[in-house]
Order: structure tokens, then sequence, then C-alpha cells
């Protein structure tokens, strides 16, 4: 248990740093929290409740010093895409739908801990995530459109959630657009203009941004203020009662056909939560020369679950802004969160009354700006820059989050991310290659000027050999025999190979017989160890109508002497020649 | 057309031969299409109708010479279970559904031959694939056993099957049992001991192999008569009326219901029969030194598929069996195909009625004999020997294809295969490397005596580094200094990567931060030029904390000079001694 380890050493200025730390996030996590749960689909309290005891666990079993555990907007958004499907049909009771998918992410993400699975998320690829992230972020902002209007919207996808807002259009209710439209205005000057008005009236920049922070709270603040003064409760959307005091312990519905139809939405609820919790700890980790173990990470997230489950509440994981306010207001440990619990806790037990006339539209403004944040295209522009293929997959990854939801959208992330790796090295780079002259060194002919021997062929194969690529090689050898007629030997230069698995010597050992039929020779040089080994073990090297050279140069200068034998002398008298060479 | 190409030089002796392999293929595919059929669950005439036109059609379109196409075991079991499955629902009629799978599976293949993707069948690797056909020869023989005890045994999977058969045990029927039995123990004499007993009797090889391939034939005419002479047509399960003539043009009936259920298992019987028809016609090509390709396959199997489905037959492909028995005849060129649908057509429009008495028993026995040749378990031996991954994965897919049936059983082969690659290459080989005294060579620090530096950690990379292995390869650096604190410089040898996608770019970024927070700096060295063209323009390179340098020498000695110095001098000295080396 990490809380042992650092427990240990924790002081009074731990404390002080942690406690001012947790003031500024519980003020921040408060409306938060209520308009998170209202994006899920769930009430207010729900939200409160997921940001107590999940902090407790995490304090307990987590390991970043900076992550700031609670419901967050991707996680919300999916948790109504998971359960809106399942109430429709009448199979399920939401909140308890909920409740049993906090659980069962709890312990999908416990056991993928327990097992040290942590590196399975690296499967899926960082600007896929991106993308997704930016499509959830659409999706979020849209939704939060109808509660502007004053309009039911609903929908998984961007055209049903556009539908539903046209469909609405003869129904917006112009007061809620009225306090939603002043309380987006407010916050985005609140994010822009706040912070250098303070500085400007002479507050210190820390304190400045610190005190911008409340922005959102005091929106919560001055709209309940109106709400109640103008008696517009029956006008508008409002939160309503929120059952006062603190959570109490509720035993999950464990019924398996609750199991059966949430396990899945609960394993890309689990994927999610953790890619995006684990990247900003070890962000967060990294500024301050830390680490962060990501299967203790998967432990503590998963705890953090079930606890959020054992209390009423819905899915958490540590949320990206949150966890840099954390960060930035100087969280020291772990136990910044567990004061943010008491916090919450407090505000649960005495303030929730006062929320009774909390304009939804408020709320609603909060997750825009929130969510907002998110939509970081500069991913995009990067990945057409550098990579076309990753561009495609986080393009494609946005479409269809977009057009077809949030499931199906990871689901198409993390096949297109595989399918574009694996159709790359199903067509691998294939360079032959020549001797520099005067050294022992062999390079690409088509960028270097080098002496090529006119009975062998040198291939350089820079990839693995396995079962998407194997044909494609032999294709290409055979293509390229037929054009050089002259070809007495072909020398596979084998240094990036690192794997040639059971379909790669099948066809290996096809092409050593197309080879053999034509009096042509197989031959290998710098075959790795591990490979060489396993090649013997198979006892392919056995019938192989040639040899395995230990070096390029060794091979072509047995293999035709007449063209390579000069060179040889001349690299040895002129052995510092090949510094200068390049691949 | 390849029609074309080979009709320019079509002759006389040409024909000679395609006739004489015809003839032997014709008498082999008459009980075969018949028996295929049945399994497909059928009427026996669409097996013979999918041995007519779609022979015309691959002879116009295919490219392989020897390629005998028609109902083969393998696809006609997918077929029974892909409408199967419908049929119980009552959601489609059995033969429409049959000729509708044929369309798909025909459009399916010519649009990837047109769009030249013929190299998406590598994925499916080719130990999978022979553990599927094991698993599906087993399933076939199993389900024929039904036939032979003349009970009926219905079912998707092993476990389904032997349940049917064992439910059936008190309806055996004795005399089907009896004529089973007969036509079993035969079929096994012709196949070890007919050809041995004819060249005794002074026949040529090649006669007796011909004669003794008229084996089932003679079982059905034997069987046939033995019925009808003992009037054991109302004991014994008899194939029937079937109708006389030629098939006629038939319009699939191509409702969007239809289409929806059925694409996907077209999917599957369109990549199987890809696959096993392309691996035949490949190694029959091979024994003469020719080729085929792949793409115009793809399309002489697709229009192969087309004429079947609009002449009332079923899904086709090219089958391992005849296309060998074809080859070994003689066959020269396409139109061997040709002449047996020829051969098939007048067997439709003169013996059918002469076919009334034959018992399914005896078609049974056909099927049980030739899949049993399909089970090759060595494929399990080999594998196990050269490759544990591989070996689970044929493994794996024979024991879903049993249990789970053969679509759930294709696709766990295929994911199998993939998730296998990429477990592989997420945790790849990482050798670090010292130099090898006296030369400028690198080796492994675990298998050499080799010169490391105090303050610079070298390290060889074996494997791209991409979204799957990124982190971990971060993380084992990270490690690693942890244990050396005096480490100044990490150089990485760049040798085997190929390829630095996106995801890995981020994480070599962050790398490089936290490197540089530590004064340590990150060195590439023989980075590829492809690799270092992509980091340049990522402008990765502006900001490294570090150099790349040509040469792995080089960048030692340059960074640590007074290790490395004196070795530049010796290694100048006493060039040869790196022939030996070795990786």
């Amino acid at each position: 248990m990490p809380i042992l380890s650092w427990g240990k050493t924790y002081r009074l200025p731990h404390f002080y740093q942690d406690a001012s730390a947790a003031i500024i996030v519980t003020i921040m996590l408060i409306p938060q929290s209520l308009a998170y749960a209202l994006l899920a689909g769930l009430p207010p309290e729900i939200g409160l409740y997921a940001s107590i005891m999940p902090l407790v666990a995490y304090m307990i079993f987590g390991t970043s010093n900076a992550l700031a555990v609670g419901p967050v907007a991707v996680i919300s958004l999916m948790t109504a895409a998971a359960i809106g499907k399942l109430t429709q049909s009448g199979q399920v009771d939401y909140i308890s739908a909920a409740v049993m998918l906090a659980l069962l992410s709890g312990v999908m993400l416990l056991l993928l801990g327990i097992f040290r699975l942590g590196f399975l998320a690296n499967f899926l690829s960082h600007p896929v995530i991106s993308g997704f992230i930016i499509a959830a972020g659409l999706l979020i902002a849209t939704s939060q459109l109808g509660h502007i209007f004053g309009i039911s919207a609903s929908g998984q996808t961007l055209p049903a959630l556009l539908v539903s807002l046209f469909d609405g259009r003869d129904d917006v209710n112009s007061t809620a657009f009225m306090i939603g439209c002043v309380a987006l205005i407010f916050l985005i000057w609140v994010r822009i203009g706040m912070k250098p008005l303070l500085q400007a009236c002479g507050l210190s920049s820390s304190l400045a941004g610190n005190i911008s922070r409340a922005g959102p709270l005091l929106a919560v603040f001055v709209s309940i203020m109106v709400v109640q003064y103008f008696a517009l409760g029956d006008s508008v959307a409002i939160v309503g009662t929120i059952p006062q005091g603190l959570p109490s312990f509720t035993w999950p519905d464990l019924s398996l056909d609750m199991i059966e139809v949430l396990w899945l939405p609960a394993l890309f609820i689990s994927i999610i939560g953790f890619v995006e919790s684990v990247s900003v700890g070890q962000t967060l980790a990294a500024r301050k020369n830390e680490r962060i173990d990501s299967n203790q990470e998967l432990i503590g997230l998963g705890a953090a679950n079930i606890a959020a489950s054992f209390s009423g509440g819905y899915p958490v994981t540590g949320g990206f802004a949150r966890s840099v306010v954390n960060y930035d207001a100087g969280a020291a440990t772990p136990a910044a969160g567990g004061v943010t619990a008491i916090g919450i806790g407090v505000a649960t037990l005495i303030f929730t009354p006062y929320l009774y006339f909390l304009p939804k539209a408020v709320l609603a403004a909060t997750i825009i700006i929130a969510v907002l944040s998110l939509i970081d295209v500069s991913v995009l522009k990067n990945s057409w820059r550098y990579s076309k293929s990753d561009f495609f997959a986080i393009f494609g990854t946005i479409i269809v989050t977009l057009f077809m939801g949030v499931e199906l959208g990871v689901s198409f992330g993390v096949s297109a991310s595989i399918a574009l790796y694996l159709y790359q090295t199903s067509q691998p780079h294939i360079a032959e290659i020549g001797l520099v002259p005067e050294t022992q060194h062999f390079r690409n002919i088509l960028r270097h000027n080098v002496i090529t021997s006119p009975i062998i062929l040198s291939l350089r194969i820079d990839e693995n050999i396995y079962f998407a690529n194997a044909e494609f090689i032999e294709k290409l050898i055979q293509d390229r025999l037929e054009k050089s007629p002259n070809i007495r030997h072909v020398v596979l230069n084998c240094t990036s190979i690192s794997l040639i698995d059971a379909s790669a010597l099948e066809v290996l050992e096809s092409l050593n017989s197309f080879l053999k039929a034509r009096s042509i020779g197989l031959h290998f040089s710098e075959l790795k160890g591990p490979v060489e080994d396993r090649l013997l073990k198979a006892k392919f090297l056995e019938h192989l109508n040639g040899q395995v050279f230990l070096h390029h140069f060794e091979a072509v200068s047995e293999l035709d002497p007449k063209t390579y034998i000069n060179q040889k002398a001349l690299a040895e008298a002129d052995q510092s020649a090949h510094d200068g060479s390049h691949i």
C-alpha cells in the first residue's frame, strides 16, 4: 500500500500544502461533480457521492501525488451512452446500472493491476486517444446545448443530438437561454480575463489564479440568488432537492443479466479512464522528476471505482484539468485527495439544500467551458506533418465517435492503430545494398554510390519476417530475380530481423525450393543470435541451399571474389574511410 | 483476361493433356459434388450445378493451370454453418441463402481482386489456417457419422454433434451402417491397397493411379446396384430424385435483409476459400516453375462464385485434393476445367436418374475419407518445436473451431495471430552493447566480452518503436538508469528501427525531457535515412538533448574519449579482426 511509504515521512508542512490544494480543488469539484452527474444522466447527489469515498480509496492505493480523482466529462458521457441504450429497452434501472458500471470497471482495473497487465493500455495509441477525446468533447458540448436552450436534447451521436436540438426549436426557453448565455460569457471571461484583472488589482499571480478557479462556484452562487430572487424556479429547469447527508453503504445489484449487458461498456470505461488518468499522472510526475507505477495506478483506480460503487457513486478516474489545478496549487501527497473528500463531505452535509434553485443551464455552461479545453486540434496538425497513417487513424476515430457513438469510436481507434501498424509492416522497406568502396560497409544502392556484383542480389530486409509480410517479401525477391537472369546468389542481410515466425519459416522454405530449382543460392548474413538459434532448431538451415555468413562482406567476397577481393585489400588499407558512411 | 494470353498458344497437344486430366477429375468430381452438397445441407443437384458454370468462369478469368474449382469440404461446412443458423430462426429460404452466399462471396472476391487487395489474405497466418482446416475436417467427419449410422446428426460444434449422435443411439439403422462401413473399408483400401495391386497386375504406375481415382465412383455404382437389387430403397436414406438437365439461369434474391445477415459469413467463406485456393495454386505452380497472380486469382474465384450464384449453385473454390489430381493427370491449361464442366454437364443431362438409389451413407463415406487426408497434425508438432506462440494460436484455433463453430474459429485465428505478434513486438529485445576489442563493432554485453564505458549506456533496440512498445522502452531505460547513477549519456543504436510512429515520437519527447532534467544526454546512432528524415520533419532533433551519430563507434569515442580513444588506434591497426565477430 503506497500510503504506508509516503505516510511514514508525512509531516505538518506536507499537510499545509495538501490542505491548501484541497480547498481549491473542492471549490472546483462541487459544481463539476453536480454537472458531470447531470451529463451522465444521474441525479446531482451521485456526482457528490462519487467525489468522496473514491478519493479516500485512491489516497490509500494510488501512487500519483497530483492526481485528482472524481467524476470526469468523458467517462460521464460514456456512462450515459452505456446506460442510455439499456434503460431505453427497460432492461435495467438507471442508478443501479451506474453503480454496477463502477463496480465492474473497478474490478477490471483491480485485476489488470494485480496481474500486472498495465502494458495493455499501450495498445491504445496516444494520438487515437487524443482524437477520441476531441470527439467526445464535441459530443458533450453539443449535448449540453439542450440545457442552455432549455429543451431536452438526447442522442448518442452528433447527428442525433443535432436533430433532437432542431426538433426542439419551438420550445426554446428564453429564461434558460438568457441565464445560460450569461453564464457562458462569464465563464469564458473567468478563463481569459479574470486572472489578469486580479493581477492588475495588485494580487499575486498564484492568488489571482486560485481565485479564478472559484469562477464556476461563483456562477453557481449568483445564479441561485437570481433564480430565487426573481422566483424563476418554475420557468427554468433547476437542480431541485438534493438529499442532505453523506452517502450510505450500498450493495450493488449483482444480477447476472446486469453483468452481461454492462461488462463491455465497463471495459471501455476502464480502458479510457485508465489511459486518461495515467497520462496526466505521468505528465505531472515527470515535472517533479518523479515516476508513477502504472500497475499500482490500476489498483488505485480500481479501488476508487469499487469505493464509488459501494457508496452509491458512478465511474470515476483522474481528471485532466482538476489534476493540473491540484498540482499547481501545491499538492504534495495523495493526502490532498483525502482532504478534498472531507471538503465534499462537508458540502454534502451542509450546503445541499442551498443548491435547490441552481439552474441546469449554469451547470451545462460549466461543462461546455470545461470540455472546450479538451478540444485540442494540434494533434491533427502534428500527426498530419509527422505520419499520415496516424493522422488517418485519429481522423477516423473522430468521425466514428461523432457519427456512431463513443463505444464504436474507441473500438475503431484500437482497430485502426493495429491495422495501420500491421499494414506498414506488411510491406516492409527492402533495400538492395552494395559495398561502399574501400570499406566493408553496405548501403542502399539508391542512396549511395556503391559496388554491386552482377551475380549476387544483396537485400537488406528492414522488418521482422512474419505472417503479414512473408509472402510480400517472397514475391518481391521473385520479381527482382525475373529482371536479372544472371543472378546466382541471393544474400539476405538480417540486421533488422528479430523475429521469423512459423508462417515466415514456411515461406522461406518455399523460397529456398524455388531458388534451388533455378540453381540460385539462398544465403543469410548477420543473423541475430536468437533468430539463428530458432532456425537451427527448426532444421531449416540443414537443407538451406546456401550458407549463413557472419558478415555481409564475408558473404559477397566468398560468393563473388572477382568483384570483391580487391576491395578487401583496399578496405584494410583505408579503414578510416568507413567512419563517414551512412545507411 | 488470362484466357486471351494462354489461348493464343493453345494447340491440340494441350487439348489432349487437358482432356485426359478432365476425364479423371470428372470421375472424381461426380460423387464429390453430390457429397459436398449433402454436407452443405443442400439437394444433390446444387453440387452438380456448382461444378459447371463456375469452372467455365474460372477458365476465362483464372491463372492457375492446375487448380480444379468446385464445391469443397470446408466451404460446404461453412455454408451449412452460415445458413443453418438463419433458417432455424425461419429468416430465409435455405437454397436462396446458398445462392446469395455465392453471389456475395463472388462480389467480395472480385472487388478485392480489382482493388488489388490480395495481400489482405496474408493476415491469416498459415499455421492458423492449417489448424482451422484440421478442426473443420474433424467437424465434417463427425457430422457425416450420422449418415453412416442412418440417424440425423446436426450441430455446429463437436459437442453438439456428439450429443446429437448419442441421442440417436436407439435409432441406428443397421442396413445404412452395414453399407456405410463396407464403403468406408473399400475406400480406405482404394487409398492404400488398390494402386499397388493394379501395379502388381502389370499396370503402369500412372494408369493404376488414375484407375484408383475412380474408386469412389465405383463405390457409388456398386451401392446403387445393391440397393436396387435388394430393394433397400425404403430401409436406408437414399439420394432420391435429382432433376435431370442443365442448371437454368437464376436471379439471386437481392433482399437487403438477406445481405445484412449473410455478408459476414460470406466474408469468412471468401477469405478461407481464397487462402485455400491460392495456397494450392501456388504450390502446384511452383512445381513447374510457374507463378500465379494472387489478385487475378481473386478475380477468377470471384467470377466462379458469381457464375455459381447465377446458375443455382453455392460457394466454390479450388479444392486441394482435386487440384493435385488435376495436376498429376497432366492438366496443361485452365481449359482442363472447361472440359471438366462439359463432363459434369453431360452427367447432369444423362446420368442423374440412375443416382436415385444412391445411399447417403456411401456419400458420407466418401466425405469422411476425403477429409481425413486434411487432418495433418504435423503442423502442431512443427510449430511446438519452432515457436510456442504459433503453437498456441493453432491450438486455440482448433479448440475454438471445434467447440464454438467455424466462424468463431476463423475470427479467433486471425485475432490470435495478430495479438501474439503485437505482444511479441510490445516487449522487444533490447541489448546493452559494448565494443568488441580491437574492432569498431558492438555486441550484446551478455553474449560477448566487450568494452563498456562507465558513463555511457549503449542500447540496441531490436524492434520498431511504436505505440505498443514505446512506453515499455521508456520504462526500461528509466529503470536501467536508476541502477547506474553515473551514466551521463544514453546512446540508442537504431539499426533495427524502420518506423517510429506518432505515439513513439511523443514518448521519445518525454524521455528527452526526463533525461534533460537529469543532465543526461540522449543520442542516436545509425538511424536509417527515412526514419531520420521524419524525425527532422517533426522538429524532434532540433530540441534533442544530444546528437545523432552516423556510427555507434563515433558516438562512444566522442562521448567518452578516455575509454575508447585507444581502441580506435587498435582497431585501425588490426581491422581484419572484425571479420570473425558476430552479433
